[in-house]
Parts: structure tokens; sequence; C-alpha cells
């Protein structure tokens, strides 16, 4: 047995979302198929994190446990990208301890919210960018994001439905920038320990939704106190989304 | 009777391409239908390059005479992105003279083709880029592409079936580059009067055949004075191709 540890980007607009569920398109799904296909074994993959229905990956990590010790790591790379679907690609392969997972030894996930501003994304940009037909204020924005670093309690982001015991996260650093080449484009990043379900859409949505009223930063801090997802914004689309790099004490997983 | 020259953007994956055809979903006809709805009335849109099934665009520019003088220009850019489908997008409209014609009056045609080279390019890159798993030598490639300029014979890089009279065509530059935020993609640019059938795709296709073949510069001029498609190399695959920009004389059109 050889634990293997895969870095994967989706584009998530035709599947499911992550998880493997009956019926329906699955990135794990279709990862555990390639991987029957190539090993002529059934196996079962972890990730790091679940996304959701539409949200895409740049770096997704997951673990396997491959019953073929003697396989190279490039040739999971090449034979996973030779059999997966289009949407799914697979961009680096390493051996790890047996006891290592992706799920359990991530110390923080990092996502990327895409936001085009003033005028439309190009037909090819538009499946990965929210449009918002207005200029934004990145320095209201940014302040706002000040609210969000270290651990709080983040109820008011959180879909109904979370199974998460706590809804405490540690937030490690949140901000929007401009992208230098297209600046009519916006990059939402956040880091943190780990995410509570749609916690990411929630506050991509709230923040442009209190920029758009003319609110601030007390605002928003109000919001995130009263633990109350009914007294926050939208949740902004799933498009816009992409679990950009998982992080490992000591392993950096991205393409 | 106002003529309007639009600046469109599309996803070329499922189309049949530009041009409208029975039974299939094209650029052309999906524009037509948009602008029935919003105009109530059938208009003819002429665009300024008739893109083959699965080539994308970034400039495409189309013109149509529209029977409501009083519409303001933004209005057909909002108009349409909220009707058309969303791997179509309007980036600008303007006023034009009636006599203004996308089709007659472009004086040049930009293309590039993107290629990822090496690594596998993320999945959200993957419906716009093709994959070569080596890397490729720049400098040969634009020796090669010394031959390109000027006003040369293309029957060697023209598919049959293409109608023209002439196969003599004007290519002011052609040209290889790579990508600063990222070394592994390169981009194919040129720029011509007009083009010949699959002509892009064709000299993409022959230039990195023979690049990996270790031929150059005297090879390349050779298929192309011999006019000859069947001594050329492969047609590279739709899906790295973008029509990037239309010219017009005083007018450049791109988002």
């Amino acid at each position: 047995m050889t634990n293997i540890l895969l870095t994967l980007s989706y584009d998530g607009t035709d599947f499911c979302g992550w998880q493997k569920q009956k019926d329906v398109r699955s990135v794990q799904g279709e990862l555990e198929k390639a991987l029957q296909k190539m090993l002529n074994s059934h196996v079962k993959v972890v990730g790091s994190g679940r996304t959701d229905s539409g949200v895409h990956a740049a770096g997704q990590a997951a673990t396997f446990l491959s019953p073929h010790d003697s396989i190279p790591e490039e040739n999971y790379i090449r034979a996973l990208n030779s059999i997966l679907p289009s949407d799914i690609r697979t961009h680096n392969a390493r051996k790890v301890p047996l006891a290592f997972s992706a799920r359990f030894n991530a110390t923080s996930r990092v996502y990327r919210y895409f936001i085009q501003t003033k005028v439309a994304p190009l037909a090819s940009e538009n499946r990965y960018r929210l449009f918002i037909p207005r200029e934004l204020n990145t320095s209201v924005l940014n302040e706002m994001c000040g609210c969000l670093s270290g651990e709080r309690d983040f109820s008011a982001f959180c879909a109904s439905g979370d199974q998460s015991l706590s809804k405490k996260r540690f937030i490690y650093g949140a901000s929007f920038s401009r992208d230098e080449e297209n600046p009519s484009l916006l990059v939402f990043q956040v880091e943190a320990n780990a995410f509570l379900w749609k916690m990411v859409r929630s506050l991509v949505g709230t923040l442009i939704y209190l920029e758009g009223q003319g609110k601030g930063k007390e605002d928003f801090e109000r919001i995130i106190a009263n633990c109350d997802r009914g007294k926050a914004g939208p949740t902004a689309p799933a498009k816009g989304l992409f679990l950009w790099e998982i992080k490992f004490s000591g392993i950096r997983v991205h393409p």
C-alpha cells in the first residue's frame, strides 16, 4: 500500500460538487472511477475540502491508498489526465506517509472569489467570475475585511444545514485586491483553518451588499457579532469561487 | 435605420461556429435570435470573421441595421447581455455610418493561439488551450515565423473546401511569446488582412510539428513555397484559438 497525495483542479460548472452522491456527477466520483480504471481496484479518495456544486478548484488536494507500490509518481499524473474528463486535471502526485490525510493534515484552506466589475467579462471568463456592473470601493471592502481576522464565531455566514458542532473558525487573512493586468477584476482571497458551509460565498455576498448600501466596518462587525444568518447579506453565486490552495504543515499544494 | 457595430466575445466550445446553419447552434443564430427579442424585428448580423466550430472570440465585430434609431448605444450592451446565452457576451455597441460593414471595412484580423507546455493547464483553462507536454523552443518557432510576413500564397495552409479565388493573404506579423506570469504558457499571435479556411490552425500545427522534428526556417519556407497542403503539418485543435481583435481604419474593436 502506498499513500498518494494528488493536486487537482476542476471546473465546477458541471459537477454536483466534490462529494460523491447517487446518480449525479461529482468530482470525487469521477476521480474514483478513473483510479478504478488505472489501478484495477476500487479506492476511496479523501479530499481536503468539500466544494459545493458549481464551485471550482485550482489547488484541491486529495489522498488515496494505492495497492501498487511500484508505480512512479509521474505515472499517476499522466494516466489520470488521460482517463479523467477534461474538466478535472491532475497537476501533481506524491507519495506521503500512510497516516497522512488530505483532510485531517490540512492546516489551512485558501479560497479566491473573482469579481468582474463594470464591463462584462469575456465569454471565456464568464464561467469563473461574478459580474457586478458597477465599480466597487476596495478601501471600504478591505476595512470591513479587517473584522475577519482571528478566531470568531461565523454563524452569521453559515448555511442552515451545516453539521459542524462549533461555528468558530480561525481566519488567517482576508482581503480584496485588484488584478494588475485588468483593473476591473477584483479578487477576494481568504485563508482559514477550515470553513463553514457556504461561508465564503456568504461573506462575499454580504461584503458586496454592504458596500453597495454605503455601509461600513461597524455594520459588518454588528452582523458578525449577531451570529444570525438572517441579518447577513445574500450568498454570492458559486461560479466566482475557487478552492485555490491547501496548506499542510511543511507541504504546500498548489500547481 | 441605424447601423450598429457590436464587439462580442464567445466561448466557441458549444457552437458550430459563427455562421448560421440549420438545426445547429451558431453564434450568428443566437445573436439574431436575441436581437429579434430585443427589437421585435428580424435583423441580419454580419460578422468580421467566420470562426469555425470550437474557435473562441475575445473581440469579434459584427454590424446590423436596427429599425429603432433612438435606442442609446449602452442599451444594446445591457439588453443583449441579459438575453444572450452566457457563452456570448457583448462588450461594446456603437452607431456607425449606414454603409459601414464589419466584414468589408475590416482592414485586419488578429488571432491568438494559446499553448500550455509541460504542465497540464488548470481545468478552468483547459477549454481554451492546447496542451503540449514538452517544452517548446520559441527562438526556433519565431525564426520560422519570419517567413510569414508580407503577401504570400498560403495554399499550403488552406483546408480543402476553401472557396477563396486567391490564396494570397497579407500577414502583418506573426510571433510566439511567453506569458509573463506563467512561463509555461505560449501565445502565438498573427495579424493579416484576412485568413484562409483553417489557416491559423494549420500554421500553428505545422510550426509545432516542425519544431518537434528539429526542423527550422528552411523547411518551413519550402512548405510555404510548395503550396501543397499535403506537405504541411497537422491542423491544431480549435480550442486554443481566439479571434482576438478586428481592426478598422481608424476604429479598433477590442473589449
